[in-house]
């Protein structure tokens, strides 16, 4: 999505060879109309997939979720990060690693937000190594639903993750797709 | 706001005396839909205010102020809980005691995301003591932006934030205001 790429190139900030800082547009600071092109580009590419579920993880993608829910004409849901006073009953746990962080948290869907009449779009900001993605998909399959694909809006190609999951047969769109960084060097896109 | 008055006596639970279980519809499960007949009703209710950025705090207002953005606009920020690997540099903080969690967690929003020219909307899903606003106001005074007001899902009337934010002058839209309740009696809204 060339929209992206030329935000990318002139917002982002590498740090290192590993960290893309996008705070300024799609994390913290979202530019919502940006979102909803994303949204539209998702839109195009799973047409006929007849999706009735969101789902992404707390706390980034949470914002691109609920637009492209808005997109989709279906509810979002966000996988939470550790389990709180304000959710009882059972729920579908997974455990996921943080790239950004380097911690291990749970996360945690209610099970009646996730059931096995629906055809889940994942939807996240950033694919890496892919452990938020695995997680996620791990409680698609708990419910027994069906996992359309997932929608990405920046992935690191250089890193094992969108490779390991489309081996496995999963559909992965990403946005822009990185071959290569460095805050010396800049950012490669693959073609 | 009738429609979601009537949305949260269908499917709201309330647990003792003051906690309002409304996962399904408004925090980790997102009803896009009713999130922008919400964000209409503030458009309306904030109309020539010029607001030129919404702000909130996660997890979980981040969708409704995503969805409230498109509607007026603009971009939306959120206050994030804790410092992490990927902010850096010069930030607004605030300390906020959550009323779910029961813990003090320092809120912060990188500088170049609020400035002196920004008219801030702040948006949440609950008003309860008033923690989380009284942190978010402090970064849009830190900031030296001007405060248009604050839109609020559910207010609990019953307790003390929205009063005494209010005899400070500080303009709440709450869309349902909540008198009592228990999980004995049920909810009654104000009028």
């Amino acid at each position: 999505m060339k929209l992206l790429e030329e935000r990318i190139l002139r917002d982002g900030e590498v740090l290192g060879n590993d960290v893309l800082k996008v705070g300024s547009f799609l994390n913290q600071q979202m530019d919502v109309t940006l979102f909803r092109q994303m949204a539209e580009t998702w839109k195009a590419l799973f047409h006929g997939e007849n999706v009735t579920k969101i789902l992404t993880i707390e706390a980034s993608g949470i914002g691109i979720a609920a637009i492209t829910a808005e997109v989709f004409g279906c509810d979002a849901v966000f996988a939470k990060k550790s389990r709180t006073s304000n959710v009882s009953g059972d729920v579908y746990k997974a455990m996921v690693t943080s790239f950004t962080h380097g911690i291990v948290s749970e996360v945690i869907v209610p099970k009646p937000f996730l059931t096995g009449a629906d055809r889940v779009l994942i939807i996240d900001d950033f694919l890496a190594n892919g452990e938020a993605l695995r997680g996620l998909i791990s409680l698609v399959d708990q419910a027994g639903a069906t996992l359309v694909g997932c929608g990405i809006a920046i992935e690191k190609a250089f890193q094992p993750g969108g490779k390991r999951l489309r081996e496995k047969g999963i559909r992965i769109e990403s946005l822009a797709k990185i071959r290569s960084m460095s805050d010396t060097d800049g950012i490669v896109f693959e073609d």
